[in-house]
C-alpha cells in the first residue's frame, strides 16, 4: 500500500517518498517494507536511525525516512495495521453440525461454527460470528457484529451488543454466589437475574461474568476487559472503563464510567467507584472512591500515600533500630 | 400465588391480605405485585414505606403491606423465590449428537445435551444434567440430579455427589503439579489419583480442582466455591466450607468444616486449617490455623491484630517524623 | 513387577528379597504389595515402621524391607510411577464427529477426538492427542505426541512444540490487551503476532497465554504451567522456568530460564527477569531482577529483606507504644 493511501487514511501528511508498505512493525524490528511510529519523543533519536521503510509521528524527524505527520502516531499506527491487516472475514452461514433450536432466530449475514448449540428465543443478528463449541442459552440476544471466539458460554436470558468481542472460555451469566445457612446446610439463593452488556465491549479469555440475583449485572459500552476477570452478581460497570487481567469485582458493586482498574485488583461488594477512579495493580479496594481517585494498596488508599508508606515500610528494620537507639540513648540520660 | 400459600410453604404467620404475588423482588425495586423481605433492621423504616405488594419479616411492621412473619426472612425469601421461579425442567433422554461410550451408564432419567463425550464406565445417574460440550471421562460418577454446565471437563476416575451443581468450564481432575529436577529438565511425575466430590456441593465458572499424586483430591458435602477457584492436589476440604471466588489453594493443604475463605485468598501447601476458620478478602495463609481462627493478611495473622498493624501502617510517614523529632530533641539535649 | 526390574529401571541396587510390588504410594498409606521412597531424612523413623513392600532410597535403612538404594529416591520413584501407571494410550485415527479443513493436515499416528474443529494448514504431527472439543485455527502447528485435553482452543498461527501437555481449557492466543484512546472510545490495537511453545511445555487448566501484538510470545521448552495462569501478549519465558497457579504476567515482560514464580504472583509489563530468579508466593514484581534473585512481597524486594521488614511490620503497634512512651519520657525531661 501506498503511504499517500495511508496519510489520506490516518488524516495525516506524508513528508518524503511515496513509497509502498507491507506490513507495520516497532522501530527495533521495522524492515524496508514495513511502516513503524514514534509515540514517545524519548525514542527519537531512535526512530532517526531505523531501519522501517516509513514512519508515522508527531513532529518531523531529521531522516530521509518518509513520514506521515499526524497528531497521535499510536492511533494512526492502530489505524494502519488495520488498514493492512483487515480482520479475518466469515462466510456467513449455518454449520450442517451446530444444534439450533427452531425457535431461535439467527439472520442472515450471522456465521455459525459446528458444534454451536443456541436455545430458543435466542436471536443472534447479522454479521454475528459464533465459533466452535459455543453454548448460547435460551432468549438470549447476540447483537450486530459480534464475535464470540470458541467456547464461550452465554447463560439463558444474557444480552451482549453490537460489535463486541468474547474471547474463548468465556462464561456470561452463571450463578452468582449467593446461599443462605439454614441451620444445617447452605441453601442457594436462585439467581434468576441475567446479565446485559453494551456495545462494544472485549471480554478476555476465560473471563466470568455472574448474572444477578434478582435483576441485572450491567457491563457498559466500550469497556474492556483483560483476561481471567471476575465480575460478581449484581455488580454495574460503566462506559468506557478498563479492567485488566485477573481483577475480581465482588457483588452488587458499582463500577464507574472511564475508570481504570490495574491487574490482580480486587473490589469488595456493595461499594461505590466513582468515575475516572484509577486503581494501580494490586489495590484492594474496600470502601467507595470519589470520581477521580487514584489508588494504591490493600485496603486501597490515595496512590501517592501508599508510596510514601511503602517508602517507610522498606526501611522498617532500620526504623526499629532507631528506635532502640533512641531507648539506650534516653536510658543513658536517666 | 397467594400469600397463605407462601406462608404455609415457609412455615410462617399472614398478616393482613391474602393478597397475590407473582414475583420477588428488593425493598427498593419490588412492585405491588411483588413479595420483598426485611432482614437487615437497619432498613426498618424502608420496607414501611416500600411498594412491594407484601413483605417477609420477623418482627411485624407498622405498615398496611400484607406481611409473613418468619424467624428467617432471607432464608423464606429464597424459599419463596425456590416456589416462584422452581429451576428449569430438563427433558430426559440423550442427545443425537452425543457420544457415549457403550460401556458407559447414562441412567433412565437423565439428560444429556448434543456434543457431550462420556467415556466407558463412567455412570451418570437418573436426573443428572449434562449440558452441551462437556466431558466425562472414564470410570468416572456423576450422581443423581447433579448438574453439569457447558464445557465442564471431568477426567478419568473423578466423581461427583448428588445434587450438585457444575458451572461452566469447571475442570476436575487435571494432573496435579508436580516434577522433580533430574539434572537437566524437569521429570513429571505421574498423577495418578482422583477427584472426590460430595453431595449439594456448588462450583463456580471455570474453577479447577486437580486430582492427587497418588490418593485422592476431597471436596466434602455442601462445600461452594465461587468462580475461578483453584484447588491443587491431594488438597481435602471439610463440609459446608465456603470460598469465595479467585482463592487458591495450594496441593496438600487440608481446609476443615465451615471455614469461610474470602475473595482473592491463598493458602499455602501442606498446611491445616480448623474447623471453622475465617480468612478475610486477601489472607495469605502461610501456616497452620487452630479451629475458629480470623485471619487477615499476608501472611495471614489474627484478624484483629492484622487491623491494628495497618492502623500504624497507614500512619508510618508520620511515624517516622515523630522519630526524626525524638532523635533531634535528644541530640539538642546532648 | 518384581523389584528387580525396578531396580534396572532406575539405575539402582537392591537390597533384600526380590518380591513383586504392584502400585506405588507415600511412606504413610504404602501396602504389602506397593513401593514408596524415602527422599526426606527426617522421615527415616517412619520409613523403617512403614507397611510398604519395598523402598526406594538413598541410604540403606536399618529394616528387613527390601530396599532400592538409588541416588535421587524421588525422582526413582517418578520413573518408578511411571513404569507401574504408563500414561494412558490413545488408538489413532479421527473420529468422524471432528471437523477437520480439507487443507489441514493431520499426520498418520495422531487421535483427534470427536467435536474437534481443525482450521486449514493446520498440522497436526504423529502421537499428538486432541481430546474432545478442542478448537485447533488456521496455520497452527501441534507437533509429535503432544497432548491437548478437552476445550483447548489454539487461535489462527500459534505453535505447540512436541511432547507438551494442555489441560483443559487452556486458551493459547487470543488477543493481547491493548487499545489507544481516540478522544471518544478505546480503539482496538490489531493483534497481529502470535504464540509459539517449545518442546515438554506443561501448561495447567484454564491458562491463558495471549498472541503478540505485532512479534511472537515465547514460552520456551521444559516450561511448566500450574493451573490459572496468564500471559500477556509479547511475553517471552525462559526454558525450563516454572509458573505456579493464578500468577499473571504482564505484557512485553522478560522471564529468564530457570526462574520460578510461586502460586499467585504477579509480574509488572516490560520488565526484565534474569536466569535462576526465584519469586516466593505473591511477590508482585515490578522491576528488574538480575539473575539468580530471590525475591518476596509487593512491591517485590530481596526475600531476606522482605522476612525482617515483615517482623517488623507484625510488631507495629508495639513499635508506636515504643515511640509514645520515648516521647513521653522526653517531655519529662523537658
Amino acid at each position: 500500500m501506498r503511504l499517500s493511501a495511508i496519510a489520506t487514511h490516518v488524516g495525516g501528511r506524508l513528508v518524503g517518498q511515496d513509497v509502498e508498505v507491507s506490513g507495520v512493525s516497532t522501530i527495533d524490528e521495522a524492515r524496508g517494507h514495513e511502516i513503524t511510529f514514534l509515540s514517545n519523543p524519548k525514542y527519537r533519536d531512535k526512530a532517526e536511525r531505523c531501519a522501517a521503510g516509513a514512519i508515522l509521528v508527531k513532529e518531523p524527524l531529521d531522516t530521509d525516512l518518509p513520514q506521515i505527520i499526524v497528531d497521535n502516531p499510536y492511533l494512526a499506527f492502530a489505524a494502519t495495521l488495520t488498514l493492512l491487516h483487515p480482520p479475518r472475514r466469515h462466510a456467513p452461514g449455518i454449520a450442517p453440525q451446530a444444534v439450533i433450536d427452531d425457535r431461535a432466530e439467527v439472520c442472515p449475514g450471522a456465521t455459525v461454527y459446528p458444534f454451536v448449540t443456541i436455545g430458543k428465543g435466542a436471536r443472534i443478528a447479522a454479521g454475528a460470528v459464533i465459533h466452535p463449541g459455543c453454548f448460547i442459552g435460551e432468549d438470549t440476544r447476540i447483537d450486530e457484529g459480534t464475535i464470540l471466539y470458541p467456547h464461550v458460554t452465554v447463560y439463558d436470558g444474557c444480552e451482549i451488543g453490537a460489535r463486541c468481542i468474547v474471547h474463548a472460555g468465556v462464561v456470561i451469566g452463571a450463578d452468582g454466589f449467593g446461599f443462605v445457612w439454614d441451620g444445617e446446610r447452605h441453601r442457594k439463593i436462585p439467581q434468576i437475574g441475567r446479565v446485559v452488556i453494551g456495545d462494544e465491549v472485549e471480554i478476555g479469555a476465560n473471563c466470568t461474568i455472574d448474572r444477578a440475583a434478582l435483576t441485572t449485572t450491567v457491563i457498559g459500552s466500550d469497556v474492556k476487559m483483560d483476561d481471567h476477570v471476575h465480575i460478581g452478581h449484581n455488580v454495574s460497570i460503566g462506559d468506557h472503563t478498563i479492567i485488566v487481567a485477573q481483577t475480581g469485582i465482588a457483588g452488587s458493586a458499582r463500577i464507574g464510567a472511564h475508570c481504570v482498574l490495574a491487574g490482580q485488583c480486587g473490589v469488595a461488594g456493595h461499594i461505590t467507584i466513582g468515575d475516572g477512579c484509577t486503581a494501580a495493580s494490586r489495590a484492594g479496594i474496600t470502601a467507595d472512591l470519589a470520581p477521580g481517585a487514584v489508588v494504591s494498596g490493600y485496603p486501597a488508599m490515595d496512590h501517592r500515600r501508599w508510596l510514601k508508606c511503602q517508602n517507610v515500610y522498606k526501611d522498617l528494620p532500620e526504623l526499629l533500630k532507631r528506635i532502640r537507639t533512641l531507648e539506650r540513648r534516653l536510658d543513658e540520660k536517666d
